[in-house]
């Protein structure tokens, strides 16, 4: 007890801490024996005072010890993952893992439900009927062996201090440490046993790190922590101004996954996946170049591979994967109501953050920690930013079921669309590439 | 809830917060809406970023308008506290009470237990069989109304946040915090319906604030919540590099209470004592001068007025008074074990702490929140700094029930001592005056 008392003294008074007090205190925390009130007071004095990039790593090394992990040292392949800070319409690691996997990466993929207005991977793949995300460590292990690729959720074996942790952040005003953010992101991740990881570092307004300066640093103390911890981290950082591709919502998503995997997809989704995808491949195997893996990237989607990838995990995890191509064996909504452009001009802006509060309205997501979501519900742009569009032209369509908070997310979504005289500069989506 | 984490943020990143604020944090902490780790992380920000004067003055305000709190407004006296920091043998609060009491001061002094190694007023008070402090805030105002004096503890309702608080920031490491060590202090007083305060902050290692420049500062916050919220401080700086008077223990310091009210004290508890009470006779009454308030209390001890009104309001409560006069009636201690000089010289040094430590070791004070103590036990002092000892003269006894630690504690008295071959400088008690 007056030990903990010290390290939390030692954290205010500016001092720095080592692997083995962060490993008492995570141990601590987890057993219980350093209370709530101990590890938010600790948690403050490190948002106010800043933890090193050594602190970073040591707390990550923590977190993940304090857990299982898998072991796939005896695997012939390379083990990549991707990791996604979050975005509204983002689908991309769930197209870009089995890409990856089919080009002969394992992807052990550790996915997590949604927080605010951007939808988890997690709730995305239970839209699938009978999808299983539930996995003891040896099931998971088993998987990524057979199939290159599988998907588990946190659970209290799995990357369980996270968890509790960020419960713990989100009530006590300690979230937006970019440390903090890493270190549970990455304790998550290398959970998952890699050799590489892929980081998507989303620049917008309404997500954790909103600048481009902020966003580097996120990226910057991610591949800090793994090369700390002997894991290579490469980082992208894209635009998130506007949702990517055109869905936004669980079903929704799934299918727009599939179509990508077919060929049909949006064009910023399909070129930031296979980004993604090449990068992967690429960190798996350095003696090719980027654009030789982007071609293998590719030619995945071509020869269909990639689409069986995701097909043959989905039906291993008990998922349906029928839907994939049927979407009918996908929850579908019964209402659709559009939303129409006020006047003649060009969609110079939708804002990401509104159309994403729109779909978690409609159900899409949770606005209480316990909510049920409807997999079903949704928003589907028909409208990007450059269109040109008339006065009455389809800007985008709400999928509902339930009418309760309909005309508040309609709102939402009619706000979120600026129509403007002038044609809008073009954006590139990857703003930058940061190998560390 | 939603509001809370946004002020803990606001904390955090360097904001101020209001009244309004701070209510809503008490309330919702006493309330139990606001979770420790939430309450652990705000103190934590505050301390790391500072509280301003006006934040300390609504902190204190808060948590006093959260509990009850004497109206003695009908009373036609003024009502004048003392507050001590703690320092170990300082019994003068109990001795300068009645004092101030008999020259027609209404006092009402909330007391409170030890922590460390000091030991606490009301603990003292407990050693005269019978003593009841538990009272209700009615009897409380009620004694004070009858007998001008009254000594409570604190409770559900009187001053309860602060006792929340207080054990919180014990586990959080936010304890050694100006502003909040002054809110927690005046908070309590404050809920006494004063008009006027005279607080003792001791200049010692081993106190809450060590330095002359952190007691000074103590010192000021006071005073200066004390401004806003319209009572009277004045503030002495005394020097506790010895303990205070002869003893240090529970028993053992009501003896010297009584000794001192009978005008047998020691010299520097009687002129410390004095001095308190001079000081609150004069804010009660600022027509006369501090020189005549200083003979006023003087008076009281010479006629015994001082000694009839503590033993006065010891038998309303309760309490055995007979016990000040025949110490017998007192818990006293089986065995006596002496310590000798082991060289000749003179006392340069006693530690405060060291003795301190020692008579909780034998059980005076408490090591953890729900040991019982032994009233009966201490150390008494034979000699003070600057005096002249031979090899083998009585430096001071332990006094002890239980020889469990009895080894410990006389390696800890031994070790307070220091004999030196040079006569120390005369250092004096009241180092300063701060009149705010």
């Amino acid at each position: 007890m007056d030990r903990i008392v010290d390290l939390i003294r030692s954290k205010r008074d500016g001092g720095e801490l080592d692997l083995e007090d962060f490993e008492r205190l995570i141990n601590g925390y987890t057993l219980g024996e350093i209370v709530d009130a101990q590890m938010g007071a600790l948690l403050m004095a490190g948002v106010c005072n800043g933890f090193s990039d050594s602190e970073a790593a040591s707390l990550t090394s923590a977190m993940l010890r304090c857990g299982e992990r898998l072991d796939l040292s005896q695997l012939d392949k390379m083990r990549v993952d991707c990791y996604s800070t979050g975005g509204v319409g983002d689908k991309t690691p769930l197209i870009a893992a089995p890409i990856a996997a089919a080009a002969g990466v394992a992807v052990p993929m550790i996915v997590e439900r949604g927080t605010g207005h951007v939808i988890g991977a997690l709730d995305k793949l239970h839209a699938i009927p009978g999808f299983r995300t539930e996995l003891e460590v040896a099931d998971f292990s088993d998987l990524v062996t057979e199939y290159g690729l599988a998907f588990a959720e946190q659970s209290n074996s799995l990357a369980p201090a996270d968890k509790r942790l960020y419960e713990l952040r989100d009530e006590t005003a300690t979230v937006e440490s970019l440390a903090l953010i890493a270190a549970s992101a990455m304790s998550k991740k290398l959970a998952e046993d890699l050799n590489g990881l892929i980081v998507d570092v989303k620049v917008c307004r309404g997500s954790l790190v909103s600048g481009r300066t902020e966003a580097r640093r996120l990226a910057q103390q991610m591949i800090s922590i793994g090369r700390r911890l002997d894991v290579k981290v490469q980082a992208l950082l894209t635009d998130m101004d506007q949702p990517l591709g055109f869905t936004v919502g669980n079903a929704l998503e799934i299918m727009e996954v599939s179509q990508t995997l077919q060929g049909q997809g949006p064009p910023d989704v399909a070129g930031l996946a296979i980004e993604m995808a090449a990068r992967m491949i690429f960190l798996a195997d350095t003696t090719i170049s980027i654009e030789s893996a982007r071609d293998k990237a590719n030619s995945t989607i071509e020869d269909g591979s990639a689409m069986a990838a995701l097909g043959n995990v989905i039906a291993a995890q008990g998922g349906d994967a029928k839907g994939l191509q049927d979407f009918e064996r996908l929850p579908n909504p019964q209402g659709a109501l559009p939303v129409m452009s006020p006047r003649d001009g060009y969609v110079s802006r939708i804002s990401a953050e509104d159309i994403g509060r729109a779909a978690v309205l409609l159900g899409a997501g949770r606005t209480n920690p316990d909510d049920e979501l409807d997999p079903a519900v949704g928003v589907v742009l028909e409208a990007k930013v450059g269109q040109q569009v008339l006065n009455g032209t389809r800007l985008c369509a709400l999928y509902y079921n339930d009418e309760a908070n309909l005309e508040e997310a309609q709102h939402l979504v009619e706000d979120a669309f600026r129509i403007s005289a002038l044609e809008p500069e073009q954006r590139d989506l990857v703003l930058d590439l940061i190998q560390g």
